[in-house]
């Protein structure tokens, strides 16, 4: 099992000012995610989101991204951003992510971007959970279910 | 001037099945483009969106990257995309972008990606224009705002 | 089989003025491959050779990437790159490739950046060929190394 | 001033079981960072290194990157690495640095990344300090040289 132990829970990200997150990591801007313009560029609060989402979908136990029979192929479906505010190099910021609308086989994470107390990027993706055919809805796991409504509290949907 | 020789105008879209877009650029996916998965990563239509952004900016004279007094800060303020079929390694694709609404101070640029005549990815960028101290709101040259509405037949809000 | 129709062989490279490799792709700077100090990123360079690399192999039958038995793993296991100029946004350039040295189970492919008839990166790759456990040595396919002696001319050790 | 806390410096690494270096960070593998292979593309370690370096620059007062007159360009001239063993998504790593060949304008600067206590890549980075010209050479500041020697204890030429 992936070594999970730098991810932030809800008392964690409350400690620092984050309220109403379950899950978080936190890091800081490196020269890459800098653009000409000398900000964070856009895509760079993409990655941070993935960074989450990936680590998210192996800790609630989502999927272990082994691509056998037994796991599913999660595939990104749709994504909105808003962009609030700029972010410059070095700074140090946490992502966080909950799942707010859980269904059979799809879900909405939704994600945002804190730096020095202020949101600065927030998004949802709607994510579909396909069998290894990349055809076919595959059910979540049930555990990964329990985890979620019991960490989350997503709105469900049957 | 930026040589924009390889720039595909509404004539070379149609003459490529693609209608409906008044620019395009037309390329192939790269290695580092796919993700572990084996399928373009979702971000990498992003960045597939930049390119065309960045140069319809410097084509239709929106901005010349100078960051000079005389130019203004293109902000991306919100960004929402549609991820519709995976696409794979080393195929070629045409990115198209076309102003839909153009505001005097900002702007949503549509954007799509087509492959093998399919409809592969879309999504809309809301962009705003601000001066160099990155706060007050600056209008859009004139020269840019003809080509625009020339080219792009937007939704125009005054 | 990929098409490999915007390859550049060595009567495509010399009408460029190129001479002495016999492969190549034609590409410009993109806006994601500048870095803060407004200049194309050495990283950047890294990247079009690992394309050019990529390509090469395909092109050459020396790996189809299926990651099958019937397929090596190439390794890059030592790099060295001379960055001798500057590039900048939307620049054009051609990346050129060439094996120097060839053995049964590695070789050197040397590479080169050409822009506006100025060379402007140089470098060589160190790869070797392991069977798909990752560890056992695997002899090049034998169309390969007679497509490689007959374009490349390489060092040949046996 | 830059935050450097989250940096290592020689007791750090050494209680981390690394000898013979004076500065490094400490990280894990991101998702974007492993390629289609399903290890760490080579290109990731030279973003660490890169990382690594912009940090150690700000650290020991060689660059504000400011681009103002006061400040050098430091430009890498060439770069050595080798690709020791293969990395996995998660996996923890150190990357450390250490200037050893000091000149008046110019240093190598090298680096190498440790994973679960074995090195997994090393190389060396050949750094020029030229003025905002891009074309003349500047001489090290006098503090960041004075830092180097005591922290490092390179090989210094005048």
């Amino acid at each position: 099992m992936t070594d999970q132990s730098d991810a932030l829970d809800r008392a964690a990200l409350e400690a620092r000012g984050i309220t109403g997150w379950p899950y978080g990591l936190e890091d800081r801007v490196r020269f890459y995610e800098i653009d000409l313009v000398r900000h964070v560029n856009n895509i760079s609060f993409l990655r941070w989101f993935e960074v989450l989402r990936v680590r998210y979908f192996l800790d609630y136990g989502l999927s272990d991204y082994s691509h056998s029979e037994a796991d599913p192929q999660l595939v990104v479906r749709h994504q909105t951003t808003d962009f609030l505010a700029p972010m410059h190099m070095d700074q140090r910021y946490v992502v966080a992510g909950r799942i707010t609308l859980l269904k059979p086989t799809s879900f909405v994470l939704a994600g945002a971007v804190y730096a020095d107390g202020v949101l600065h990027a927030q998004g949802e993706t709607v994510v579909i959970s396909l069998e290894q055919d990349g055809k076919s809805r595959r059910p979540h796991k049930p555990d990964a279910v329990r985890r979620i409504i019991e960490r989350d509290d997503p709105e469900v949907q049957t």
